[in-house]
Parts: structure tokens; sequence; C-alpha cells
């Protein structure tokens, strides 16, 4: 399964989110993330999730495809994963 | 056609982004929108914000998909959209 996760949150909670996310994700943008991810691991992700997002504040989005080619991706401007490499 | 845009943008350019967005999409998140929309108006969507963006420091992805079906949509947290509505 293909996903694409976004979350918007507090700045308190942001690093441990970022951190989560990463180890999970490939980061492309800001708070946004994509890869594929096995149904085990989305829920493991998840549920650390839970535990760090304030339910009445954060926000976390995920858009499931089945399969990546079913996804076109375009990029305009700069592609800021590839900075973050660098850093 | 189904896409989800989103955007990391200079924050004095965010405003006028965020409005052009709001013409051709429905915001779900922060920086993130979402909606069907024609190859017409997506090329007019991307022509008017590449007048707003500065290509060596912002940036955009744009994630299509034929269907909407095809990507399954989970939120987790506030629905910040619904917020929205009430501002």
């Amino acid at each position: 399964m293909y996903i694409i996760l976004v979350y918007d949150i507090g700045e308190k909670r942001v690093s441990k989110m970022l951190r989560l996310c990463r180890k999970y994700l490939n980061w492309i943008q800001n708070s946004v993330f994509e890869g594929e991810i096995t149904e085990v691991k989305l829920k493991e992700l998840k549920i650390a999730a839970n535990k760090i997002m304030k339910a009445e504040e954060d926000s976390l989005i995920i858009f499931r495809s089945r399969e990546e080619k079913w996804l076109k991706k375009e990029i305009i401007g700069i592609e800021k994963n590839e900075i973050d490499n660098f850093l």
C-alpha cells in the first residue's frame, strides 16, 4: 500500500511527529510524507502518532492508494527533500 | 481527475496562494487541498501559482489520481476544514 501523510500539529509536538514519520515514510515537503507501507506498520505509526497528538488541536490525514502507479506526482518549484538530504 | 495539492511557500506569499487554491479546490488542512479538477482548470491553477511562487524557495506538489475512489482518506484528530467553515 502506498500512502501520503500530512499533519497539522502544534509547534511543541512537531519535532516528535517528524521523527516518527521519518521512521516509516519519506519526507517530501514541510509536513508531508509519502511511501510504501504495510497495514501492520501503518497501524504502528497511527498508534504512535496518537500518543504524540492532542486530539482537540492536531490533525493527521492519510491518503491511501493500493498502488503508487495510480498516483502521479508533479513537483513545481524546488524539491525540499533533496535540500534536506544535504543538511 | 482528482488531485491533492500541497504547498510549502514563503510567508509573504501564503495568503495569495491560499486564495488561489481555494478558487479551484477544497482546503482540507494547513497547506493541503483536494478536489476534482479538469485538465484545463489545473493548467490555469498552475500558471497562476507559478506567478505567485519564487521558484528557488517555494514548492508545490500535486498528486493526481484518475478517480477519487482509488484514494481512501482517513482523518485522525480534528477536521480543520470544518472549523474553517465556521470562521
